[in-house]
């Protein structure tokens, strides 16, 4: 039997929860989880705000854990190995999207809280595609986020062939836009963070920010006209996009990670005048989280992180909920 | 002096008007007219459409002819040499933008007709980097609007790296449209037509599309899911823009070179599951027309011309108003 905490409800606390999993599938990993991160999309999940979620509900899907099992016909991983899980615990590996790599976005993609059970619990199952080897160098306790809003920032730098010479924003600096400042600085860009907290500012510039912008104030993005190759869009808010559009040089791109509530509202002529996109991604492939952790070692890229113990799992969520975690939330599953 | 046809109010019809064009300047060409294609948007401009417009109003800017003289400082033309003009009569020449090969899209660019005089006259300027030869193949009497149309829908396929083994689907078989499909086909792609019309379907068919969808029936996108690689948009009017983005395939893209009137509305998501892009693009670089017109020539790509002798020139501006034509319309600017 599995350990878990569950939302029995929706908006429910997590409550502990037990379940059989079954004989281990042929192609699946069983890792017994030492740190699960929360995300917003768990949140999001407990509360059912997409109509996608069956109670009980296990979120979990920052996972960090060592492999307890590994099913026949696993080569790749053992027990013993240090791993991660993210936002996807299971592909189908065989249509052309994932025979191309872009795993994450297989049609039949299964994420890992999503008519499965996460990483909140001692153990917790998934593809051995979906599972990834930490490298030597990331700290454990920290590593978590990485795999949900790390890659989810650092996914675009990739697909889109980011150059190092290139002037990169960050609009929304919280747990996806902290880690995308980090990792465009790593990576040799000039870096801008959006954000009108006056606190996070500060914070920005420590992370590697090279300029901060109150977003704000419309008359600061009108002194940037023409000046970005690429903007990283991680707040859900509906903003003025035509004045970010604005801000970009002739090619560049608006990017987002999160997503806003709204419709976009824009105008072809804003994109056509200098060629401009607009684009959006979910995390990264298996490849690509791989990447991004042998980068984040290399570079001593850790996620902000608050801990939490397993008896404090609901103050966890709440802090979460909150909005005031500074800037990813952590829960140390290690019982003692 | 030059002799032209001018446009002397918004909406007029076009009159004879001479002006002095002045010594000519060191970089600048003087081509004597032989041809020149209407274009929508010289109608725009004679309208007053985009509030950018000043009277006499000379428009045409699809120009075929004969170098007639060139500045001191040209040395890549020579008189008597066959060339064409396209939207663009300057560039800044410097700028990052241009020095980056992107002409077209520098910040600085003169219309051919935006405070100029355009080709509907025996004569017209324009610098010699916006003057590109035509090669050995190319008919004068429908090349005009190559190079507007034309490298309209020629450059998202180089700026794109779109690849032979594409699927790439057309939405409007008009002026642009229906070059699009000709470059495609040749190009080696995939080709669909998005078309509500019977008779442009089966003209579609002839042009080099392999299939055609009714794009008055919302049914037959659906039939369609993820499907396209890349779809250019043509139109001017607003379309269930999310019923086109669930056609396109992951990673794929809608480009627009038509400008819908209203903003777009597009949810983030429906971008963000496929990782999915939205862009636009105006013409091309005088380098893309040269690529363009190489192209072109090898593959025997023409645009399909009503042509007009220079005395019905205002019943040839009609006639595009009429929106009936198929698919451009020349006006024979040779007397006699």
């Amino acid at each position: 039997m599995i350990n878990a905490f569950a939302a029995l409800e929706a908006k429910g606390l997590l409550e502990p929860f037990q379940y059989d999993p079954g004989p281990i599938g042929n192609a699946e990993v069983e890792i017994a989880v030492e740190y699960c991160g929360i995300c917003h999309s768990d949140v999001s999940m407990i509360d059912n705000e997409w109509g996608r979620s069956t109670y009980p509900l296990v979120p979990g899907h920052e996972v960090i854990g060592t492999v307890a099992a590994v099913g026949a016909g696993v080569t790749t991983l053992s027990p013993g190995d240090v791993v991660g899980l993210g936002w996807h615990a299971d592909y189908c590996m065989t249509c052309g999207t994932c025979m191309s790599g872009d795993h994450n976005l297989c049609l039949k993609v299964q994420p890992t809280i999503v008519g499965r059970h996460g990483g909140f619990a001692d153990r917790v199952r998934a593809s051995a595609a979906s599972v990834v080897r930490l490298p030597p160098g990331i700290d454990k306790a920290s590593a978590g986020p990485l795999f949900c809003a790390g890659v989810t920032v650092f996914n675009p730098l990739v697909q889109y062939d980011i150059q190092s010479t290139d002037n990169v924003a960050v609009i929304g600096i919280g747990g996806l836009g902290h880690l995308a400042l980090k990792f465009l600085h790593a990576w040799g860009c000039e870096v801008t963070a959006f954000t009108s907290s006056e606190s996070k500012k500060q914070e920005a510039l420590a992370m590697g920010a090279h300029h901060t912008i109150d977003s704000h104030k419309p008359e600061e993005l009108e002194k940037h006209i023409n000046t970005f190759d690429l903007i990283i869009s991680t707040v859900d808010v509906q903003l003025d996009w035509t004045a970010y559009l604005n801000t970009l040089k002739p090619k560049g791109r608006l990017h987002f990670v999160g997503i806003p509530l709204q419709p976009l509202n824009i105008g072809v002529i804003s994109l056509l005048r200098g060629q401009k996109a607009v684009s959006a991604s979910p995390v990264g492939s298996p490849q690509t989280l791989a990447r991004m952790l042998d980068f984040a070692a290399l570079h001593n890229i850790t996620p902000d992180v608050e801990e939490y113990s397993i008896d404090q799992i609901n103050e966890a969520v709440a802090r979460l909920r909150s909005g005031a975690a500074r800037y990813r939330v952590v829960v140390n599953m290690n019982r003692g």
